[in-house]
């Protein structure tokens, strides 16, 4: 193994691999250090959908960043299968965030200000999927949020890395991070330095933190899930209410989900769970009880205390950046976030507004 | 292959293989075919409850039947061991009845009359099994009422019977079944004749009934399961109330099941049915829905008008017998079933009750 | 149920369902009957590739029929998309047919009258794909040669058929067809009639030949299959040399396969199959060994005498319509079976070289 | 979650939830931190054989150590029965060390001082085990070399520890040990102290090594493997060659296995490795290739300089021990590893060749 690369990314899922590959593609000799499978844990475990609008209900800097990824995505669909051969399986046909009561119509209209929301009414949402319940009274239709296959992305990322010249060190944890002179890793294959170093592995990111002098912490959001073959109902849409939604895939099947469940660790679904995600999807689609059963599965959510990733700089050493903290939107903020991390080792210059909302030394106010 | 068999069975179910394994042994030259791999409909699905009590509420043929077979698998754990290597996982804990309501303890108390059933009361019940609910009024428990693993009995049959000689054609189906000079079966490997045939293969023996002039029809009665891993809960009993049951089985996990969706031939699990289950045993065992599951399935049980299977002659034709409308008792009478067709076909006395209760051509009453 | 279809197809494998798809976008009312789940058999176990002329080594009616099929998957990956919201998976690199000795370039060589087939240098393939062996001595590029993904076609078709307004009854096997007075078929749910019946269920057509009085006999060839993550392997193109191939999917996995054990209707993968096609997908990769198992399985090819598919009328019976004995050619040939069947029944013209190639009263020679 | 415990053990594989299960059993509050799931590493991929002999050919205090821990087996499989309600599924076949050449013979022949050992000629193993290679020129028999299900007696020891009222904490790394004042660790879910701590992480206990001050590396040696469905061959004793070995389950498989890869971290087959075990098993039982393939994995075994597992205190801190490094014998050596580790903290007397074999000052002779 070489003992020196120009960027070490600690962890390998959507966000260590999107940072990998932007580097690799931008020249930088870099290697990603991932404790298991490229992708396993959370990334693995998402729907995928790219909902800007969907996790948003004003206007603000998170937002221009969730749709700045969003954008960033259009060309990747393209730009990832011929660099690696693997299709993301883009899903164009957008969200509708369903309303059943009045103040779910409030809620959902605090986005009205953003003109790439549409208000539809019951009868339009029915007409367009015939198989929603008929109990809404009506939903915000954003074409704009599609979603995408998140292992598949996250493959693309790492296989486009290696073809671009990274290294993608699977099942080789980092054991501690040196910082005395220069930065280095100690990991099963030895230690290895760099100009850089990048933290990005989510939820388990907390220790890496904390070595380095950061007092953040993160937490896990476990959220269950579960697929089924949909044979029989034209549903183009992603439907979604109160975190819950249900995304039709290209492959025919639908992703149903999810559960939230705060500082829960363990990444296998119980029977509680499942149990609560079959009844709120049927809450959507009253038919949805009879299609059978794929899959079920679980995955953690890396939450932050004012709900904002950390991306940026340590606040005193240079040479370490961090990247962690996506929450529900790791699959969606991604591309940006490995635009961002690139242009901050590389010098280019990145959005002043980015900075200030990502970066760690900020005031943290907590989220409910 | 062999172009003559001394006895050709029709299904590789777990009565199939019964049926083979003794007749093996008894030295007849056998052959099974089945349409797909040995045990992987309906027995692959079933819990494996040898519940003699479980299923009747009454002293009576059937029950005499069943307590019979339940005895022969004592031995068979044992001696199939030996002849095939294969282990049945016997398990011994019983089986608690539950009664939520007076009702329901009614029911149970029909079975009073049996020496072999004990009613307890709800602090016996909780005593004995911690984490059953509290709501309940009381058990009947029958110690008798063990489990084992459907598909490794029928494994151990299947291999067992090969072992003493039989021929197993797997991914075989018998196409037809000509009876105009002798007995013979059409199969894509050719024709095959025989001195018997035996008709073993469950819900899918209702065409070759029709063929063979019996007018019986057959229809399944749907049954979802799912298993969890159990790494906490100390239960021993089986647990059953309304057609629901949690298995305890020695490899650490709970079999849950079963909903009851008659005229249901497709074969894969439903969300709705997961959700029943699901709150089902959540009635049992509230802390249940913390355990992580494991799998989901479904099969189909072979229902019959009266309840009763057919085993025995065909009416006219001696060289052809029937073994098949098992419905939840498959697993249960295999063993029985088994023996008694080898002494129907070698000349060994049955038991004039069961021929009588269980013959082709007994007056049969629609159960509700 | 309904008791009248316009056309009731037997069989859901992907050529049954690309009729269904068919005849229902034409209005016809349609139902298709399988014995298990829509393209879980031969359809499951195919590699994909479109090979019109991977199959064929000389023009003909055969290979006709074959570009003809492959250029309907030109259209149909995006009718599909829009008609049942599944994507195809079509992969666009072409196949490289290796040759290693001068025989193999002999052989291929017959294929240089095609103007679509290139004769490339081993320079020019390792350059290309480098990491194809050293050892070749050249290959023949069909770029045209692209691939699906089998069962995401099939379902397609399927549920496109159903929102056609077509009737998939999946668990529901033909027990019986009659034509005494017009044309019926049993099943589990009842007796069903139409104006035309069309059997389409591969290797397991036999016995509705023979029922139908034809003289027909098929004989499976069976395949086994696996397939690896590929994490670093920059393969665009297909593979092929001598029957097997090294597919490279979307997904990122490579499709390897497959061998030819004739009359094996057993459909489960043996330890020596996958021994032998691991050997053989290293004489094409010297690297693949490294590259980690995702999974086994195998499939049943349904072969004729002469090789080439029946389809076509009933000779005599004009009612009844078969499509079945594509053997490695399935997939590749669905889209225009489906439409020559389509048009057989709703009397549009189909081209008389087609009918003549396959239809049942053919003479057939015997291929080796 | 409670902050402190008597002990807390480090790693929930099979020497730690023995270690855990032995101390709950003996009183003590005890606390096992498992980074992912109980027993699905290294535990998980081990064929289970406990074999004392197969893997020593000498006597000497590491063979009394393994002989000790068989024998504990014997009474742990009705007491973790009867204690957590799993079946740890103890097979009596005994091994069969088979000698191809003089070689073999002579090597197996060193072990020839142990009574436990039965030299057979070719005949009699062929007699004993007739779907052995007639290539053999005898076998060593060792009839207390049993074997077990390995994640079924890790899931038992962890399920009774748990019901002796021991916390088993998965999805729960241990972020850092501090030893300051007193010994505690940290995890995510807080700081927790401890009167001793056990590190029991099999490869992955290196750093923990380091931590502590013990300059002492591990190294993984990756072993892939297979199991396939044995409908057919009567195999009761398991077949040993040159560190390969087919072990006949009582659930109807055998388990092929294991390459030997050193220092190779990655917990996937890769097909080159399987291709090898194929070729391996077909060497010892000719038919092998005709059985159908269940599955494939891998696992690593964690190996030391000298061969010997580190089982001990702390040189300098008494309140921190060490088990770990038991390479091809954990599931063997588990038991009398709990019973070690557990004496050493309630201060029971332990065998003195034990500790001085395996304490982790010892001079160690580096192994080829």
């Amino acid at each position: 193994m070489k003992k020196h690369y120009e960027v070490i990314v600690v962890g390998g899922g959507i966000i260590g691999t999107s940072i990998a590959y932007h580097l690799a593609k931008a020249g930088k000799k870099t290697a990603v250090f991932e404790s298991g499978e490229v992708g396993k844990k959370a990334t693995h475990a998402a729907a995928g959908m790219l909902g800007a609008h969907a996790e948003c209900d004003k206007p603000g800097t998170f937002f221009q960043f969730a749709r700045a990824s969003q954008q960033v995505y259009q060309q990747l669909t393209i730009e990832l299968k011929n660099n690696s051969g693997i299709d993301i399986r883009r899903h164009d046909g957008g969200i509708l965030k369903i309303a059943f009561t009045e103040s779910d119509r409030e809620r959902l209209m605090r986005m009205a200000a953003l003109d790439s929301a549409e208000w539809l009414t019951a009868e339009q949402v029915v007409d367009m999927e015939p198989d929603v319940t008929k109990d809404i009274i009506g939903a915000n239709f954003i074409a704009d949020d599609v979603h995408v296959e998140p292992i598949a992305v996250c493959k693309a990322f790492a296989k486009g890395a290696r073809l671009f010249g990274a290294d993608i060190f699977e099942y080789t944890p980092v054991i501690a991070i040196d910082t005395d002179s220069g930065v280095q890793i100690q990991t099963a294959l030895g230690t290895v330095e760099a100009e850089h170093i990048v933290i990005a592995c989510g939820v388990w990111s907390g220790p890496f933190f904390k070595q380095l002098g950061i007092n953040k912490s993160f937490y896990p959001v476990k959220g269950e899930c579960l697929s089924v073959w949909n044979d029989r109902i034209p549903l183009v849409r992603t439907l979604y209410h109160d975190h819950c939604y249900i995304v039709p895939r290209h492959n025919g099947k639908l992703i149903i989900g999810a559960t939230m469940k705060p500082k829960n660790w363990d990444e296998r679904p119980e029977l509680g769970g499942i149990k609560a995600i079959i009844e709120k999807a049927k809450t959507m689609i009253p038919e949805i009880d009879k299609l059978k059963i794929d899959r079920c599965w679980a995955g953690l959510r890396p939450a932050t205390v004012d709900g904002n990733p950390y991306i940026g700089h340590h606040p005193i050493n240079n040479r370490i950046l961090f990247a962690a903290g996506h929450f529900r939107n790791g699959i969606l903020l991604a591309p940006a976030t490995g635009e961002m991390i690139r242009d901050l080792i590389i010098g280019q210059p990145v959005k002043p507004a980015w900075i200030e909302a990502f970066k760690l030394e900020r005031t943290e106010v907590v989220i409910e």
